[in-house]
């Protein structure tokens, strides 16, 4: 007989992440807040639930991938909250980017239920997730994650179990505070050269020569070039993230100056509206300040 | 005949450079500021000139590379510096990172006398210029590269000409942007994970599975986590260059708050002493801040 | 009969301020986390209670001034926790400076039980505690504050209704990042003009002769010119405040550079252990750095 | 006989302060590099010079004010440059904001010609310069100060002197420093407390009435409430001038990252072409972002 799973958020990557895990065989039963995004799973073969607690109250496993703190929290102690009917035994995958101080809350509260928490936050953007090619960050301990193994193997192509509760979450709060600041530092950067006369595709060139080679920017580039800003990645999630980063750092006492930095000009763009597009839109939040845009019309891959 | 060669600046870099030249059988006079670190070029088969006029007088091409744009300015306008002697139809490769705005000016002065200055900044470190491998980014005009091409060619594997006097050093400063935000982001964000309690290697280890992968930080993490700081690229001279970008970001109107941010730490690094270690001691700003060091017994290349 | 009031949180703050309640008349039951700080305001004829639930359960006004966010939780929602006893018609007068959107969500709650929540934290420090000169920010509803208003005047001096629940924090959060910021890019100027050569007396002077006048530098001068660091408002909070103001401003999508650079310092000296000292001592942390002190033999006041 | 004084630069502050030297029996030779600006101070009665070196050859004092240090580089070293003809004894007062380190070069060059210079910036706006209230920060010689005395007497109402050459400006630089942290730390913490609901002149009040009192703040909110931006003191100068005291810190190893933070934001305003509007006009690059403007109909002086 099929395990059962409860699935919550069915975002840019909880939809093929959900199903994956249908295509493997798992029953899932699906909930999200905007009650549309479940049609695509109904179809795959999910039953759709109207609250967390109803998602939950028959799963072995529950994996959620939420947007944010506050999200997580309402869908765990809200009303009709996961809390409510969570059955002892259970392992929890929490996959969404929240604060790693609140997460290890969570863990707490759910023990008490008898059940488990691992955080699983991933990285890899809407592409790894169809493809199951997802990196997993785990927290937690080594009998969850022995038992939550299966599933993240479908969802996954690589896991790393760093330490007890909140650690998973603690190295992706830090992972994406330095892919933020890659992406920035190398639009402060271009945009400048290209103000300066150069060329911006031979500017890469350069750059994708030397030490200064970053894999997101290989990735990035040829979108920013186009101007084409379609969300892998939302602007307005890395700022969640870089805010999450920073308040890591001030529950672990670590001075972010650069983080800091790169937050507010992140939270420029989401103030400016940019919040639903791709990270990469960061760089336009500089062009319009300078009246320069770095665009290449045949930028090569 | 040998074609003659003025060769000043021999520090780090300008050392191997000349001796490269030497070996490629140019015939070298060369100028330290500090006369000691000429004696191995002697060895070699150099001349070695007391002022930087002496050091050009005959000189077809001259290769320079020194530490700042005042000690550019001194050997090129100052007594017995170099303009009073410069050939008409001389070459004059500049390998130094000085202002590019500067470097303009001086192209001006030079065309006074009937020479050519290009700017030619390197990446690549040390080894780089030991094996003849360094990446040159050039500004000037086309006949003066291709003059200079023989002598490049020895020197580096790969030039890329960017465009007009002081382009090369445009790409540069705004490169060595890059590499220092990508630097100090890591050492952040590894803190961070550190002190919030997941291990450094593991942490590394999924940052260089991830679309977050650095080059820089494949060849500096294993230094920082032995606490290794054997100068490749001095602390001090990054935190000049980062100056340098922001000069030419003041020049030409860009904002550049994360490399401002960035140029603080390494400024406090600095003020600290630690401005002729490698850049990799930057870590140890935000360390001794927070009483927790990122060291790994025996760190996986 | 006199009025029965609960009072929570017995601090540098909190102690002046319900003494002066006492000495107005007011029937005081005290209750703090670490109990014996509550021992002053027993022999001043206070009752001491050992949970907050205690100390609220016959109060028509309870007056708090607690550390944080979490302290506030604890002693509203946790356990022994104040809302198990707090009385319908009651009005809770906070004084905390904690997060705005977290007060709100308190005044929900307490709402539900009928009972009423201004935030009212206060500028002025110790010693304006001790006169009863504080100064009132308040938010929440006007009939609240009319009922209120007796209280707050023993306390204060001055208050101003600022509009509806977290209003008041509102205010005092970009208060704070007012006085962290002035008070930081002074410690920053006298610094480098102190090693550029120039007296601190003499810039003090020259300072507060112009247009750069501030009263908080004023009051601050003499104490940082001395090295005398004794805490009127500890480093620390002022850390946790600039947080605030800038959760605050990520939910309002303000951007904040210069506050967010100004929180990494002070989040410097706490992380060097300086939280308990006075926020003066945010000098030190660029002292270090630069191993030059400003310090003024006798500094006229 | 009257006393020959050369004027160089008439811009907003040196206009009204040749006036006023003119007013109090000097005779004056004017230079300005854009020659319209000298017709007012013709019709005054002064002779209006077409080189540098015209207008102070048969000076006793010279007195300069001018935008940069490139412009100060120009009238002194330039061709009609000012060292061509100035006269041994003769001592000239530069009220120009231009590089402390710049400032003791030329010092060293007149120096070499028997002249003496002070470095002699002021702080106060165009109407402190038209009613001769301006304060003086002076470097340089004690008996060059005592010759000066008299015209600095009537162009201002206070001089400090601050020691040898250099620094008055290095005094100069970190002032500007503060005054502009002062002012953005105001826009921001104001456009905060808007977005979060509170009124803007309430806010105002409480600042005002509190340790954040500012006088900058007295000055400049007014205006900033009514969003007038008539330039008292262009935005592109303070630019310019919190470049100079990085410059200044950069030569004397203090970190300043609260002041590298606010110059990219003023740079920002500049890049958006608000260079010539007051540095109030900093408070619309953050309302641009936010969509709010701080606005007060009738606001209270």
């Amino acid at each position: 007989m099929a395990t059962e799973v409860g699935f919550i958020g069915l975002g840019i990557m909880g939809q093929p992440m959900a199903l994956n895990l249908i295509k493997a065989g798992y029953k899932l039963t699906v909930y999200n807040r905007t009650a549309s995004k479940a049609e695509p799973l109904k179809t795959a073969g999910a039953t759709v639930a109207s609250t967390p607690a109803e998602a939950v109250k028959n799963a072995e496993f529950v994996v959620s991938i939420v947007s944010d703190t506050n999200a997580m929290e309402e869908v765990v102690t809200g009303k009709g909250g996961a809390l409510e009917t969570l059955r002892p035994g259970a392992v929890w995958i929490d996959s969404s980017t929240i604060s790693p101080v609140f997460s290890v809350k969570l863990s707490r509260l759910m023990g008490e239920k008898g059940a488990k928490l691992l955080d699983a936050p991933v990285t890899g953007s809407k592409h790894g997730a169809e493809k199951g090619e997802l990196l997993f960050m785990i927290g937690g301990e080594d009998d969850a994650l022995k038992k939550a193994k299966p599933l993240i193997d479908v969802m996954g192509k690589k896991f790393i179990h760093l330490g007890g509760n909140g650690k998973g979450l603690s190295c992706k709060v830090s992972m994406n505070a330095i892919l933020a600041t890659q992406l920035l530092i190398f639009c402060e950067a271009i945009l400048l050269a290209k103000k300066a006369g150069v060329d911006p595709q031979q500017f890469l060139d350069v750059m994708q020569s030397s030490f200064a080679r970053s894999h997101l920017v290989d990735f990035k580039a040829p979108f920013i070039f186009k101007g084409d800003f379609t969300p892998f990645f939302p602007l307005g999630l890395m700022h969640k993230d870089l805010s999450l980063a920073l308040e890591n750092a001030y529950a672990n006492n670590v001075p972010m100056p650069t983080t800091a930095a790169v937050k507010e000009v992140f939270g420029a763009g989401k103030a400016q509206g940019k919040g639903d597009l791709d990270i990469g839109a960061v760089i336009t939040v500089l062009e319009d300040l300078t009246g320069e845009k770095v665009r290449v019309s045949n930028p090569s891959s």
